[in-house]
């Protein structure tokens, strides 16, 4: 397995990228798009064909045995479509079809991209070696996947580890996807700067108001920035409690902007999960900083075509 | 396989029940002894063995290939020990060898008692032919257990789907498990009999106040007694669209005594599940009262068993 190839497409909302992967992990051949997520189906579905054009055009072509595709939720594998939120053209699409059209006829693997990054932290980052992890990232959106008894758990349609999403406040403020109280709603970039600048932050001279900002002022001592990465990090606590109340995880891994503040998040964090986990077989539970970088969605796409063309858990996914 | 037969016990704080059950989940011999629960370890281990005894007296005993156990948590399936809340006497209580000891060497499958009622169910009631479920028991406490990929799930301890003890409420009250908010904090039957007395509710000349008294209130439209069961239905929502959301289940079966409730409890839950269930892969999600009846543990730890001696999906579990 470790000497031919998969492709792997990471379709967001931004950029479409594409890579050759080998079998362990290595990206050997790259092409990239913007996403243009303004535009028709057919236009943003041309711009993922060229993605994909580009590398058969590589001569390691011929030894890709399979495609695997982490793109902007909600998607439904089992369809083989997608629907990513911000790109309004594709509604029901139906990706993995086109794709498989576009590669002359590869087997695809569709998953959500909180699954990819999942998968990516599993092989090679810091959930390696657990049989048992939620990922996350935490940045404009709170995303997620679950490792569960070795392999990655992406759910009948892909989306599972959908953390969120979950409500952790069930009074709580309304949140864009209807419900209330969902972790995102609390604990993402533009709600942590939205609540410390609601209890009287002020940026500094640059005017930079995004969550960073809050993080640099929280490392300095502001009281309000402190509070709102608290505040963020109670909610992401219950959040990961929950999950491993429900099926067992023993390490949550947390990528992102959000994830990158430190100490700002981590040591609340750490803090406020003795607060919510607390039964005898979650009390053993870790949270870590994503150790993959902008690759993870690639790298985690080309997991899930090992995984998937074998049928076991190839690459240890 | 449906011409053997397993064995199967049901520990609980109350009683320790046994039987043998064929491949289609028939019981054919049963014993029971009242839980010592206040006595030693070795006091309530000999009611254990006695139970274990009565159904090793059967000239059935000879076709018996394995024993499953569900017991009260929380358990240590890798381990092989349990810990029940209401036994003070067992804490790592090495109860799987002990068990294996008293049957003379059969090979012992231990789980949570919220697993084993998901086994069941899946098996015999209302989860069959379900690929992924979420079954819950609603009664004194709120325990439950998952179905992912059409298998039981019991986590690597054995506790995995403990949706009692997640948190929808993270400012909530204080939990007897030591976190605040918990689903069980808010939905098990005392609470509902509680928030009923101290909202004003008052019980009838009997002086019965428990929830099913409050149920019977509600159904004759005492407006305290309906917000008791309908705040009880938000956390149940909030829990099982938190369940759907991280690993995507399609039904949640609901047990126990509240769940006995019928329309009290059920209506106001299929309406708060609409508001926190949202996202398009968890739309499809139901709800459905339990099947199983009284001997829920006992087949579902039989299930575990026959499931345990293949190593695979035996009796569809």
């Amino acid at each position: 397995m470790h000497n031919d190839l998969v492709a792997a497409l990471d379709i967001g909302g931004t950029k479409i990228a594409g890579a050759l992967v080998d079998g362990h992990g290595t990206i050997a051949v790259r092409a990239q798009r913007p996403t243009p997520a303004k535009e028709d189906g057919e236009t943003v579905m041309r711009a993922v064909e060229e993605v994909v054009q580009e590398l058969a055009a590589s001569p390691s072509w011929g030894r890709v045995s399979a495609l695997g595709i982490g793109s902007a939720g909600p998607v439904d594998a089992s369809a083989g479509t997608v629907s990513p939120v911000n790109v309004p053209g594709w509604r029901g699409y139906p990706l993995v079809r086109r794709v498989r059209e576009a590669t002359g006829g590869l087997p695809v693997e569709l998953i959500g991209d909180g699954v990819a990054i999942t998968a990516a932290e599993h092989w090679q980052g810091a959930a390696q070696g657990h049989e048992n992890a939620l990922c996350m990232v935490v940045s404009t959106g709170v995303g997620g996947g679950l490792v569960l008894g070795g392999r990655l758990h992406p759910g009948p349609t892909g989306n599972a580890g959908h953390i969120g999403h979950i409500s952790v406040d069930l009074d709580g403020d309304l949140c864009p996807c209807g419900s209330r109280g969902c972790v995102e709603r609390i604990a993402s970039g533009p709600n942590i700067a939205r609540r410390a600048l609601d209890a009287g932050w002020r940026p500094g001279p640059d005017g930079d108001t995004s969550a960073a900002a809050v993080a640099a002022a929280a490392r300095e001592g502001d009281p309000v920035a402190v509070a709102s990465f608290e505040r963020a990090a109670r909610a992401l606590a219950a959040g990961i409690a929950a999950t491993a109340t429900l099926v067992e995880i023993d390490i949550a891994v947390i990528g992102g902007g959000v994830g990158k503040a430190g100490d700002v998040l981590f040591t609340p964090l750490r803090k406020a999960l003795a607060d919510y986990a607390t039964l005898s077989f979650v009390r053993r539970l870790t949270v870590a900083p994503a150790r993959m970088g902008t690759d993870a969605g690639l790298v985690g796409a080309a997991a899930a075509a090992l995984a998937g063309r074998t049928g076991v858990a190839a690459a240890g996914v």
